[in-house]
């Protein structure tokens, strides 16, 4: 096995946890390999830090898959990360049919991506050393898991960044289009071959049902409502009326359908719109909402874009804001990684203050708790949602 | 009414949303007023910016009320006051019978917290302006909730710094020492003339649950357990055994009889000890346990001795790491206001590092939603619980 050898003094974030090695952070490499091969990786007196594969074409260059000695990277290696995949969700998933079974980096699995929609499993594979492991990983899951088909969604952008070409279709046995899910008692419809990310968002779950509670009686308002997720679950908790607002006609056709199969198309308004614009045609109008829902795409995915972003979401939650009647709610998310925490935080608070608006936070919540985060890997904590009553 | 003028350029924190005014922001004050007295706040050009209580003694001069101009502070404001309180509990509490029905600043009734427990409610005047309303706000919490009781617990060191006595006691009806409430299916009794706070620790009750979910099985050691809160809570559901620890003798007693009460005592074992000193004991003995819950007192309540503390908080974090299996989860708590999250979060990390562990983040909480946190407001947020699993 080839040894990266990394520059001295290079070694302390992989140390502290971080799975990375940088290709700047690279001084040599003894021995043959091929892209996507398992190397070790040493720090430059020669310690072992770990083992992981190779990418030379990438900016990473290689992610560590263990950091002990006596670990191979072998079929029965993959099954005990699937094993305790698995065991994690069963003590943090409830009351759900669909949820991240394995987590990427947060699941010491680098790169691959599973997600549970029923009986069927949606993977993805977004670096070129975990897609050498393609076969070992599916015949695992279908051995440990039984799902009546296997559906691969690899056309992430991170992948091009790994010079690998996109790639959707099916894995193993049959996965249709569409399927149902059942999360705290309320059904999806779910599109497994283009929806979006694996076909819906997983990492909303406890904050759809945080959001949920709030909603009985209330007058809502879902801006960027993609197929529903917020919106039907606020109007099957009771929501007087909920008004949904995306740009695609595609999504809002599901979501019109989720609306319908939990019997609440009555109370539910879909409006094909530009939320920005939606939000404000609302306020000259002189609508009033009792709660609010962001959800928008993620308005940066670059550190350069980040004041552009930062204006776009302290506009909308502005225009949010001066909507909701007092003590009314807004649920607002981002999932902008490069927008932290305290930036998202400040940036709403900035939002207030020029709506002279007095807010109080009633939690601050973040992605799914199927979706953990490594604290000593930063880019695994992406998604804010901030729950707050506005006077 | 007396006028309070800040000096130029002193009134940004008010204006953000904060409602004290420290008595070094004072520049003058109009007209005659005693201590105690609710005056207008203006800043120095005499615009006004609200109407609080004024304590001339204390180091914050002032607390807003309100800051809408006709807004007159009488029976109806705190009628209004009370009824948002109530209608916010209404939306965010469920599944108990005690819960916090105003939490002071929070609640824009500074200095105010009630606490119901099922038929009594348990009140607290922490500065002097509270304490002038105390009739008018007794008679509206018996005109509007109709307990059986009420008892004073302003024995809060808090009240010396306004130059008042502590006091306990009896407000109105009858109000026994010892009641029994119900949350989340599990009861507690608790001391209602005599208990930490107002007699239970309301602000754990989401993270008492959140920490239950993960207990199925598990060899649950409880540090610092107080009454048993979360001991009894994971027994009841399902872990197999509870070692629960206090320096308490007291706290203990009332621990064994909530286990007794929720038919969990055959696997509680309650062992009065200082939880220092028993997690090294436990480690040097060799002792393994799947969920570790650290929830101390606060170990500072001032900026000056926050380093000792954080070496207090990393030392615990350390030894329970050490008996942790792997995969293991560790739920630990910070009341600490001065130990502000990005620090409390630090010194967990410093602590892994120290044992060689690698955290993987399930959750981080904060108190219940009950006691909401005003972000104009930091002294509002001071509750940290990690939920970590741990490798």
């Amino acid at each position: 096995m080839a040894r990266v050898i990394l520059l001295p003094g290079r070694e302390k974030r992989l140390l502290s946890g971080h799975p990375w090695v940088y290709f700047t952070q690279v001084g040599e490499v003894e021995g043959e390999f091929a892209a996507g091969d398992v190397l070790e990786v040493c720090d430059a007196r020669g310690r072992f830090l770990g083992r992981g594969y190779a990418n030379p074409s990438s900016q990473i260059f290689a992610r560590l898959l263990t950091r002990r000695r006596d670990e191979a990277i072998d079929r029965e290696f993959f099954r005990r990360r699937l094993e305790a995949a698995a065991a994690y969700r069963k003590k943090v998933v409830k009351d759900t049919t669909a949820y991240r079974l394995v987590n990427a980096e947060a699941d010491f699995l680098p790169a691959l991506v599973v997600d549970r929609y029923g009986n069927y499993l949606v993977v993805q594979f977004l670096a070129l050393g975990m897609e050498r492991f393609k076969q070992t990983v599916i015949e695992l899951l279908i051995e440990m898991f039984t799902p009546e088909g296997i559906y691969e969604r690899s056309d992430a952008g991170v992948r091009a960044r790994e010079g690998l070409q996109p790639f959707s279709g099916p894995l193993y046995g049959e996965v249709p289009k569409f399927t149902v899910v059942s999360e705290n008692g309320v059904r999806y419809r779910v599109d497994l071959h283009a929806g979006q990310k694996t076909g819906f968002f997983l990492d909303q779950r406890e904050n759809r049902k945080a959001v949920a509670e709030l909603a009985a009686g209330a007058r809502v308002l879902d801006c960027f409502c993609y197929t529903g997720g917020f919106a039907v679950s606020t109007a099957r908790a009771g929501a007087g009326s909920v008004l949904a607002v995306d740009s695609s006609g595609a999504a809002l056709e599901l979501a019109a359908q989720n609306a319908l199969l939990n019997e609440v198309a009555g109370r539910c308004t879909f409006r094909e719109a530009n939320s920005f614009d939606e939000l404000r045609g609302l306020a000259d109008s002189g609508e009033q909402f009792d709660l609010v829902v962001l959800d928008p795409p993620a308005f940066t995915k670059s550190k350069q874009a980040l004041a552009g972003a930062v204006r776009g979401y302290k506009e909308i939650n502005l225009r949010a804001l001066k909507l909701l009647v007092p003590g009314g709610y807004l649920a607002t998310c981002s999932c902008s990684y490069h927008l932290g925490e305290a930036l998202f935080l400040e940036t709403i608070a900035a939002a207030a203050r020029d709506a002279r608006r007095t807010l109080r936070l009633v939690e601050l919540r973040r992605q799914a708790r199927d979706h953990p985060v490594l604290p000593e890997v930063p880019e695994t904590y992406y998604l804010k949602c901030g729950v707050f009553q506005v006077f």
